[in-house]
Order: structure tokens, then C-alpha cells, then sequence
């Protein structure tokens, strides 16, 4: 295992309206994950939006700076900004946009 | 559980130097987590530092702002901006210094 803390990313890929996404590179130990989750970040730059995401494995989300409105099951408008965490059960749909004038970015958390 | 994805914070503390620790109440089904893992925020003024950190759990750290420096046991020092994350194995000593003009916000996420 590498002597430094700091992970690296990879996957980046555009998604939604401009969102940048990458994940992280968790660790392995002996071949298998160290964590009992994924992870990855988002970046959301001001006009952009995530797509609509559902799926079975739950979620975390981390808000780290910018501020924007989360649709959560097709009903819930919130508003978040720096600090909020977010909980997203099982196949509750959930859509970040950014209407503010700075990037959102935001860390995600999933594990079945 | 409730309607609302956003979560609450409690326990709230001031650790190490003027360090503002509050845990993510991360909700329950049917009496059990539903998180394979534990999390707090923490927000580091200027000036300010953690205390060193040594525990068996495994341990990562999401940077949301600020810039500081991590030293990892007790021998590697890093520097430390926003949209970085750290992984910290079982007994590696961590602590992270605000050498900045901002406050650092960062996630903790923890497991056994």
C-alpha cells in the first residue's frame, strides 16, 4: 500500500449537464476492497445538473462547497450548501442542480 | 425515517486547537445502522490544528475547503487542498494543522 494517505481518481467522465465526475481509488489489502463502500466526487459547475439517479445501493452525499437544490424521490426541493450530508435510501431518486455562481462540489458515498 | 434526505448533527465538541467536531446522525432501520461505517465533519479555523489520531478503524478524510497539512505517521507531511481524500489504515497516526487564511471543512467516514 502506498506511503501516502492521498488517493488518486480515475474514471472521470462527463455526466448529466456538465457534471464532472471521477472516482475514488479506494485501496485494496490482499486483492480486496478495504472499504465497504464506493466513492467518488462530483464537480458541478453554476447552470449545471447531475441526471436523475436511481438505483438499489444507498447513498451518501457530502456537500463540500457551492450551493444548489437537490429533487429527492421525484417530490422533495431542498436547498444545500457546505456542510449538508444527505442520506438516499434504496431507489430514491435524487438530482442535484446548480443555480448558484460557483462550482458544487460534492463527495459520494454508496455501498449495498 | 425521514421525509427529508438531509441529516442532523449532534455531540458537538471543540477538540484538539479550536477544532469544531459534530457527528453525522446517520439514521437507523429497524434499530440497526444502515451505514457500514461512522462520520463526523470537522471545521479547523486558521491557526488551529487536530489533536494526533491513532485508532484500530480505518478512517478516510474528505477535504471540502481550506488548505492545511496532514502529517501521517508521524513522518509524512502532505499538503492538503479542497476535493482531496486520505485513507488512514488501522493504527496510522493522523492530524491535520490549518496553515491557511480559511477555515478547512472536511468529512470523516470511519469502519472497522
Amino acid at each position: 500500500m502506498s506511503q501516502t494517505p492521498k488517493l488518486s481518481f480515475s474514471n472521470q467522465e462527463i455526466s448529466g449537464k456538465a457534471m464532472l465526475v471521477e472516482e475514488v481509488d479506494l485501496p485494496l489489502a490482499d486483492g480486496q476492497p478495504v472499504a465497504p463502500f464506493n466513492s467518488l466526487r462530483m464537480l458541478i459547475p453554476p447552470g449545471g445538473c447531475s441526471t436523475v439517479d436511481i438505483h438499489d445501493s444507498k447513498e451518501c452525499w457530502f456537500i463540500a462547497s457551492g450551493n444548489g437544490v437537490i429533487i429527492y424521490n421525484g417530490e422533495t426541493r431542498l436547498d444545500i450548501k457546505p456542510g449538508d450530508v444527505l442520506f438516499y435510501d434504496s431507489r430514491r431518486s435524487h438530482q442535484v442542480f446548480n443555480h448558484g455562481d460557483e462550482d458544487i462540489l460534492l463527495f459520494s458515498i454508496w455501498w449495498r
